[in-house]
């Protein structure tokens, strides 16, 4: 079976690998504090606007817990699109850390920047407001779930509305290197670093074994989030692992090649679902597609490749999603796309 | 600067990282449920005495957080000692989950019976016990902070009086090798799954690059634990990471032999100090060793070592912390030696 | 101005005010183990079947987060309608405990069985159903938000469906009494008992100046729950007000004297509305009704009236909610009525 | 039976059942914000230095719970002495809001500046602080646990400290009447509201039936507390019941006649005892009285009398404790003094 079913079904790119042996013996303080972690900082810290923190984190939903606990008072809930992964997809991580996700539907995964402004104008005008957890950040994903992007216009838009409502603008990048790669994006690690509270560059899901970047650009949120790492069970004791990976990622501008293959890729992808007559259930750009087969295409694809179940759309259609990553294979990619035009 | 600070100062065990790049193309399904995690898991359950469960964590925080939120109702507490770790060194990870650590005075780290029982007792005969919240787990250490053992006597007596106040027993054991390894030691994995309801099998501090794995042995405990490792924050996408680490380790007794090296240098240590007169803080017979120096002995080791400062005795006279791990090399040690019988 | 905004805005009823008066100088226990708490308990106890816990709880959302609380792990969820007083007006207190609260769109404020199945079907058939909050108690209020009934049936239904699949069932009785006195009712407080897990009579809304009487049928429900009640602030210290809210309430049938009495203004007064042609936005049988006004008959009975804004249908015509209660007084809607004749 | 149990055995001061009698029909907006609420807290406010902000709650460990969760973030704690009632009494509701309670052992009850100094000190040296809570506020009692009181100048001191540390401080005055109407105090309301950033003002035990009025002092921490008091399920309905009772303690200083009856008599007590060479435990100058009786002597008073167990000195001498309140009656005071000369 040939993997297309998700973005993290390999290990970490070889040269992540190669380093960790390099480095293996070196002998580091502990807790994210060694001189990897500093430098893979400052290197993050180039690609940013103005002064800005950067933190090392394991996982997705423990970065999107962590961070958003250390965020908001406890009367305090967070805005997500329906589709946001901390509203459908773990386990209630932040109710678990007392807070209530707000959903509103998203067109194509994204939160509209008038849906948002109207919640908020409702919430306020409500004059029982306070019987309602208050709305006090709007977490966003570039790419979101779906693969689809927001257009700098739309970032700046939501993020202008958020601080005139004195509100946070989180954006979560677990595939952000996948949103920095496809052809239609017009959204730099710069850009979100100017308008967002905090945002993550993800590891795990572009080249890395583990690990996300978090950065905090709001001064007011810098302080005391090492705490918060380590109360939320985020802190590796041999924190190095997270410097070494991420050095090695952004010092030759890895993770941008790691990205680039794969949408070059799923471009690939798309083209062949579309030349044959597929549509695709999202607009996206980046590394996950999402065509919508029949029954019979769906049945004769799966006796060589995995790829999810997304969504029946009638009996005899539905969407599939189907993801490379820095580790799908060119050969791979061609062999299935021999077999898409054969269907 | 030779580190004997801490036990995770450098990487992983060479044939950990050897099995990291063999395996890295592999293609797996994600968050624990891969073929690696299987057989980690099998090659622990044959350790252990009959059904347990085996899921693998990345840090101890991490695990000591997520087995006791999935294990505690709200108004119920866990008893530590004073000295655990839970207590003392998590950011109230664990009150944040909404539990109170009951702290009892240790002696050299180990919680003495007859003092659990005087709480348990005293709580049942406390007329007002609805305003207190109920102990209803006991947590230990093998090794402890300060590098005790439990014997298995004493373990099977707290075990016991557990069972009868339908109270839960955990055992941390983050440095658990370091126990197994203690020529002193005469509890095994064996006798722990006997008689814990749940305990884990520290990686991180023991040869792994990362990696705790939780053993519940009790039945009642272990549904639906998987939720709370995602909850937690503790499910790797790359599942894979633990299961082939834990693979290692205890496939050809490594985790044996990196513990066993480990406590042949810590004695080799003790016994330098001990002929320099120098006393033990804590009679330890794992990985941490706790002397007692001068003023004048700390600073003279400190130009070419790193430990940790531990305890003040008085103005002249400090405990410190020398720890070897898996990775101390012998030469290191038998410089110190040196350097100690020179002091 | 005379009050219809709620159900709330007098005192208690006056048989209430003078027990007060006459126990006042009685010395009791504190926290609700006085003798009054024990009989108002064995009234309760006489209108349910089999064996039941009693307990009395101060308010509404003090009752939901508290039982709630008692019944869930961290990773369980509670389903909702999207109306549901939990989901909508708590200031988001049950996912303050850690829960989330999923809601299903209610039809006239109540859940349908067939869309609660849907729910728990495509969870437990989503391959990554350990990623979401486990569905483990259904929530619903009898009357709802909108002051509609569930029929016998369709209780006995969802409860059924709730065994079936090993959750919860809770009714909400902040207003039970109204239900209770509606025409069209067909379930009794026996009937509850049967046919739930734990339910609630309120007394806040329906006589008292405050107290919910909170009845646990289920038996491993029942346990422990009194420290629930202290943990969340919930247990007075003289408890006694409680009992002996619930004593008068309960000895001589006033519970549903003052009930059928707001229910009968409230009939007339949809009578009095729909004689007239306004449609009623819900169909609710309690003591909540929702006209469905012009903006001019709005404007006209605010003269005289205060009354709840509830939802803007369009530009001209915007429903409204009078409420009645035990102190409403007879001459108040017969004025009323008058009015809304002259409209 | 004569009960000096504890200060909530009876009902509340005549004269607020007589109000509570008055104003039952008064028709009101709910959740706090009528005019007797706004009466009552105006009312406490001309008691208090500078713009203060007053709420009103239901109970002491509701309270408690509220205050400390709207002022610390999840990686705080607030410091308690060993007695404090946050710290043994409140089935871990502190805990259950997230926070850790750090016990410091008082003195009588109470914390020294001292300890306090030792320990956050002694924190911010520790090079691993972040792996531990962030003291951020003292919690102390006035009068403490054991009716001791702290004078102005241990107050100013322990005030002056915070501040000068970045950390708040709350003043738990759930029978402050007591501590103001005490002989030896030297410290007023205005006093609390300059040395304190918030306190509270408990009717529970002083002659109400039920009710706390908290008062922030700490501009910083006043925004959103309403939010608060609902989420932690305070916010009564009927707040008018709250604002009521607050309006006839402090509108004819009846607040303060209620406490100065009950220190005298506590007075005549403690003479009493003390005539007949008992001593007492604590130097309790307010209403609760702490003699060491031998065996015989609590057996020949416990056949008239209930008094609570406090602690065993050893095999034949007990500390019990002995409280007044608004509601004791002085022959009942003089009946047990002529028990006590008779012992």
């Amino acid at each position: 079976m040939i993997r297309f079913d998700n973005d993290y079904s390999t290990g970490g790119h070889p040269l992540i690998l190669e380093r960790l042996v390099e480095t293996n013996d070196e002998q580091h303080p502990g807790y994210g504090v060694d001189d990897h972690c500093t430098r893979a900082a400052e290197l993050i810290k180039e690609q940013c606007s103005g002064e800005v923190d950067v933190h090392f984190l394991v996982g997705g939903t423990q970065t999107n817990k962590t961070v958003i606990a250390s965020m908001l008072r406890p009367h305090q809930a967070v805005i997500a699109a329906d589709s946001g992964h901390i509203a459908v997809h773990e386990t209630g991580a932040i109710e678990a850390t007392g807070h209530k996700v707000i959903t509103i539907p998203g067109i194509d995964g994204k939160l509209r920047l008038e849906d948002v402004e109207n919640y908020v104008e409702d919430y306020w005008n409500d004059v029982t407001f306070e019987h309602i957890p208050q709305p006090k950040m709007v977490y966003i994903s570039q790419p979101t779930e779906f693969g689809t992007l927001y257009s700098k216009q739309e970032l700046s838009d939501l993020y202008a509305f958020c601080k005139q409502k004195n509100m946070y603008l989180m954006v979560d990048g677990a595939r952000l290197g996948y949103a920095l790669a496809a052809k239609e994006n017009d959204v730099t690690v710069k850009d979100i670093s100017e308008l967002s509270d905090v945002f993550y560059i993800g590891g795990t899901k572009v080249g890395a074994l583990f690990g996300e970047a978090v950065v905090f650009t709001n001064d007011a949120l810098k302080p005391d989030f090492r705490y918060f790492i380590k109360q939320n069970g985020g802190m590796l004791a041999k924190g190095r692992l997270l410097g070494i990976q991420y050095e090695v990622l952004f010092e030759d501008d890895l993770y941008e090649a790691i990205s680039k293959h794969a949408v070059e890729l799923a471009d690939k992808l798309t083209k062949a679902f579309e030349e044959k007559g597929i549509q695709m259930k999202y607009p996206s750009p980046t590394n996950q597609r999402f065509p919508i087969l029949t029954k019979a295409q769906v049945e004769t694809l799966r006796e060589k490749y995995t790829f999810a179940d997304w969504e029946k759309i009638d009996d005899n259609l539905f969407a599939v999603r189907f993801c490379t990553s820095g580790s799908t294979k060119r050969e791979d990619v061609d062999t299935l796309i021999q077999d898409i035009k054969a269907l």
